[in-house]
């Protein structure tokens, strides 16, 4: 039976059995965190034999010669290049090796793009404003690099095959102040969701009244599978060539990283794009630093060493993963039942996107953080964290052990059913 | 007998034995480089431990109980900001650890002024123009990243003190689109002169016609001093003290990193600031990135450990490099007397500030280059790499062993004496 259709009297029994449930949950003292997609502990571990990759006895040499311990090469060693290159679907000289954080690099890419324009465009902070596309529920880390521009961003559903492009399309056609859109084609984060090919294309084809527009490709979860067979891996086709079949080769950039492969944080990063965009970027880097860290460069791919030893370290993650996504959607299927609630369930990437009742969101968290679980916050998953319906939370099951993320779940369904149990009788009064 | 008086048939004569000896150099098909201030290997090798700090069995866990291999942490590891204030004479709070390249903390402290202004003045990408001081001769990255982004750069000579103050002073106060400085306070590059007390007090207390005139105060060489004597080595002022005795605090805003301490390039950099100035930098670097890699700040810090171990690691780093300017002042003063050149003599530092007669500087490293030695371009450290008299060449003796170095200073000294007749003749005739 759906809660609807509980008379008032069972919702006020089933009320007072959750809020003992809760009141038990509260009372062992919990102090769990579901709140960001940190790996954990076990999964850092796998890259422990990174750090001594490098050592005194160690040749510190690159490919070409350089010598990795000095200054010196703007974009990359010349195998950290190729590595990035074929992760990311790219030829070596397409690609520019940053630092540690490819959040950094978006934000560095978005910020040439503010004083300086693109490809000869009007630098856009000479411009009266600036719109951008967000793709929602999306990624909080991305709108706020556009909330500290004073970007206006603008809210796009996310459906099944990506970003609703109907709605995409009509707005980029019609306004020249929108400058680009936020994507994680694979497994986005928080939904899971993996773009259509037909997406893609659009996304590479559709009209832009601004002919700088910009598509900031964040395959943040490119080999980020939960499980090995490949017809249960996503595949998403390739927007450098779509772009490049439809004329508009310069719209893209892409972003990766190493930070959920090897060290969060402490790894490589990268971007990559065509020709003459790599051709200004490496312009106007070379005023900002002579080079990143090539000693860590040479230590991430030596360990990793070539496309076959990434897959078979990210199988090591995923075997960690899959038992606590799987975790993840058995909990809500066996406790959530009725309740109203939606939820996607991912092949890969770090998040499952839970939506709830309208209006149930802020409370379920601060009901879990009252009981010491920390969840995302709600609204997080949405520009100036404005969930306009206050229904949707992102999990993030990956850091705590599964015992924990277990009693993790309990409490936050034990919280959701709370919720939805108070929205209903606050309706009926 | 100066070169002045020479008649013009011993000129001549002179011309041609020179170049004689200019032809057997080059017949030696020598390739040195004194380009760049990179260290040598010699200097490289003093730190490869480093490399092994951190394995498998290390606690990778900072002070505060921060797992290094996770994300987290946004302005450096509790250790990492104390070593890094204590050789930055700042409280741990008041500093921001960042990634390999002091540059780019440079960089991206000025593009947040320009994107997003200062404490809440106008950004300075929405004024018609800006200004900034630029000390001469000085760094030419410094002068790249004014020039990236149409800053407008005014020379000011460096005196013995620093920056000749009454200029400064004068040009702050009434024009209030001068919006800072650069100042590398000790062992300037490529002076290698240090800044005086009354010049630190002087920048810190002078009166800006810009409330948000900033001193970019690069302290790249704060601990490279040539000589382990107290009394042999510089010390400047604390420019945070002064502009706090000033009334000033906001006014600084100091950069320092490990990369000629470490490895340059892969270690790791900082910026420090007031209270109010790191308030503001940490709100706006929150959207940059989630922190810097933490891995990096454990391994440096354990390597160094203190200001102690700091100064043990930079004494044997002086003794590479001291023989070095030794041999330059050496060589200079044996073999240019009496032909219209100063040089300077740095007790710290990498490099040395030569100047040769008007109109001879382009000329000599152009001979140099045909000959196999490498220098730093003409003009290079000045802004707009227009030396206006033509007469300034940094020389950076730190890469090449001593005999190479020995090689390349014959064939300098040698290519100057040339210029140096030719220009005469072609006064004479």
């Amino acid at each position: 039976m759906h809660l609807d259709e509980y008379p008032r009297s069972s919702l006020l029994e089933l009320q007072s059995d959750l809020l003992e449930q809760y009141e038990q949950f509260k009372a062992k003292e919990l102090k769990l965190n579901m709140a960001r997609g940190k790996p954990s502990s076990e999964q850092l571990e796998l890259s422990l034999p990174c750090l001594s990759i490098l050592d005194e006895q160690s040749d510190l040499f690159a490919s070409d010669g350089t010598d990795c311990r000095n200054y010196g090469v703007l974009a990359g060693i010349p195998e950290a290049r190729s590595f990035m290159g074929a992760m990311m679907q790219e030829p070596a000289e397409n690609v520019f090796v940053c630092g540690a954080s490819s959040l950094n690099a978006m934000y560095d890419t978005f910020a040439r793009c503010y004083c300086f324009g693109q490809l000869g465009s009007t630098p856009w902070c000479k411009l009266d404003e600036i719109k951008w596309i967000c793709p929602v529920p999306g990624y909080d880390r991305h709108f706020a690099i556009l909330e500290s521009f004073g970007v206006q961003m603008i809210n796009v559903p996310m459906t099944e095959d990506g970003p609703d492009m109907d709605i995409v399309e009509q707005l980029v056609a019609s306004d020249a102040a929108i400058k680009g859109i936020w994507c994680v084609p694979k497994y986005s984060n928080p939904t899971g969701t993996s773009y259509s090919d037909d997406t893609v294309r659009r996304l590479a084809s559709m009209e832009c009244a601004a002919e700088d527009f910009r598509i900031f490709w964040d395959n943040a979860y490119a080999v980020h599978h939960l499980y090995d067979e490949a017809d249960q891996q996503d595949q998403v086709l390739d927007i450098a060539l779509a772009c490049k079949e439809a004329g508009n080769i310069n719209r893209y950039i892409k972003f990766a990283s190493l930070s959920k492969i090897t060290f969060p944080g402490a790894s490589i990063s990268a971007f990559a794009c065509s020709a003459e965009n790599m051709a200004e970027a490496q312009k106007r880097c070379g005023a900002q630093t002579i080079g990143f860290d090539k000693l860590n460069q040479l230590r991430q791919v030596r360990f990793l060493k070539d496309m076959d030893g990434l897959a078979d370290h990210m199988s090591k993650h995923a075997a960690i993963m899959r038992p606590k996504f799987e975790l993840v959607i058995k909990k809500l299927e066996n406790d959530l039942e009725g309740f109203g609630c939606s939820w996607t369930k991912p092949k890969g990437g770090y998040f499952v996107s839970f939506t709830g009742p309208n209006n149930t969101a802020k409370r379920v968290v601060s009901l879990a953080a009252d009981a010491g679980v920390t969840l995302t916050g709600a609204g997080a998953p949405f520009p100036y964290k404005n969930d306009p319906d206050d229904a949707v939370i992102r999990i993030a099951p990956s850091l705590p052990p599964l015992e924990e993320l277990e009693q993790a779940l309990e409490v936050f369904c034990c919280c959701v059913k709370i919720a939805a149990v108070e929205r209903l009788l606050d309706k009926a009064e």
